[in-house]
Parts: C-alpha cells; structure tokens; sequence
C-alpha cells in the first residue's frame, strides 16, 4: 500500500482533519482515508446507507444523532477536488465502559474487498484507545458471518443476552 | 399510593430537583422518587451495583461514564435528611434514534415488589419523550423472563442479531 498513491501527512490533514489516516486499498488507483474530523454532506450520508438498503431518515434527526455520536467515522475514497464517502459507521456509548456500533456501511461497489474489516478494526482500534472495554451492536441476519469471523460473540451466549424493544 | 406520604411538588423538588416524580410504593410507609438531577454519592452508588453481584470499577471512570451517559436515574428512598439510593439505571445514546440501557438495579431488600419494572417503565416513558425510536440492552441469563414479561423481544429473533466484543 505504501506505494506512488501514499498521500502525505499534509494533504491527509489538509483534506481530511487530524488524525485522519490511510486505509489499506485493494486498488494501486485508489487511496482510501480514514477520516473523524471530515463533515459529512447528510445528502451524501444518507445515500451510501440507503446503498445498502437501509431506510432513509429525517435529516435533522440524523444530524442530532451524529452530534451526540462517540465516534463518528467516514471512509473516504481520495480526490483532491471531491472525495467521495464510501464507507461509514457510527459508535455511541458512555466513553469509558461501554461502545454501541451503529450504521455500519460500505457502498456496494467496495464491498468483497476487506474494506468492512478495516473499517471495523479501525473502530476498534479508536475505542481501544478510549480505553472501553466492551463493545456491542446489532446485525442483519445477512452479515452475521462477517462480524463472526472477526471474532465478535453473537448473543444470547449464555453469558449475556441481548434485548430490543421498539418504542414506537 | 396518593396518600399521606405523598410528597409536596416543593419538598420533590427542594430534595431530588427538577422534575423528579414519586414512584409508587409497595409500602405506605416508605416514598419512593425517581430523579434525575439528584448527584450520586459514586460510593453509595457502588455499593448499589455491588449488592445485586456487580464487579467494582475504579470510581473516576465510573464518573466519566456517567457524565457521559444520556440518562441517569435514581430510585430513592425518601427520608428528609438522609434518602437512600435503592435503584438505578443508566442509558448510552446518541439522544434521537437509539437508546442502550445498562446498570439496571434494585437493592435486594427492595426486590420483588414491582420496583424494577416502574423503574424500567420510567425510563422507557423518559425515552420516548425524547422521541428515541428502539432501545436495547444486554441481560444476565437470570433476568431475562423479567425483560421478557415486559414487551422486550429477545436477540436473536430473526430481524436483528447480537453481538459482543471485549477489547481486553
């Protein structure tokens, strides 16, 4: 991956804020950056999560939600002019004990390529560093592999069960 | 329970803060009231999480996480100068779409009386208010048919799965 497409520390800041760093990329063509300080155009949000089928949602209610995130993340494929979000996800939690994932997404077009993986030991990494000890989140059926694989428990494991309830 | 150990709106307020409510009891001799803004004593709390089997966690993260926490809840037990902690309950957040609730706990000697469930019937009320849609939580094996009486759909139920990661 260190290779002619390594973007330099002041181009990643420049473009992506502090702390924003290089995502290993299947492609030579294409530098991929992790980044927690970029904004996100909610229009553009909005259209990666609903990419891989999620509802859409009231977009000031989505903005309120990702002010009063832990941890808000946008994988960004590079272009100096327009960089464009490929993949995302979400944590809430106290920031201390306990972190919730949420909204876990990669375009379609980027799936099958390890990116989901990085983007999830990225998150891990961060509240790692938080110093949280326990991390949770909800799955579709049809990715429940992929967080198996990765070494996640899935509930109820006799340890812990999980609960849900809808309040509407 | 609107009897004569009913509290005055001044007294709730004076003693547990704004909004505080009282909650019913299965004594008449003891006013139970659920606050919000009352401050924990970190070490009566601890000992709360304690009595119901939970491990210590050092004090200062445990103030971290709960001034992280998007909702804190006391159950009291009214006395003028000295009111006893005998319940709590904690939620994680980001305020708008979704709600984890953590730390749910009844002081033994308070148990079995219908306390739990008002306790987790506030919180759910407090966040629907706050116009959150679903809310989650992770069980002990021994407390799941008491979620399970009160509307909560147990994960995995084909619609969504969960998972657990310990980052230690």
């Amino acid at each position: 991956m260190i290779s002619f497409c390594s973007l330099t520390p002041e181009i990643l800041e420049e473009l992506y804020g502090r702390g924003a760093r290089q995502c290993p990329s299947p492609n030579d063509q294409v530098s991929l950056v992790f980044s927690q300080a970029k904004p996100f155009d909610l229009v553009e949000l909005e259209q990666l999560l609903a990419s891989v089928g999620w509802s859409r949602r009231p977009v000031r209610r989505v903005r309120r939600a990702l002010e009063n995130s832990l941890l808000k993340v946008g994988l960004w494929r590079h272009d100096p002019k327009f960089p464009r979000l490929v993949g995302f996800a979400r944590c809430t939690g106290d920031g201390v004990l306990e972190a919730t994932v949420w909204d876990v997404a990669v375009h379609p077009l980027y799936q099958g390529t390890g990116l989901g993986k990085q983007l999830m030991n990225y998150i891990l990494e961060e509240l790692s560093k938080m110093g949280i000890e326990e991390v949770t989140l909800f799955a579709d059926p049809g990715v429940v592999d992929f967080y198996l694989r990765q070494g996640w428990l899935l509930e109820p494991s006799g340890n812990r069960c999980a609960f849900w309830y809808s309040t509407q």
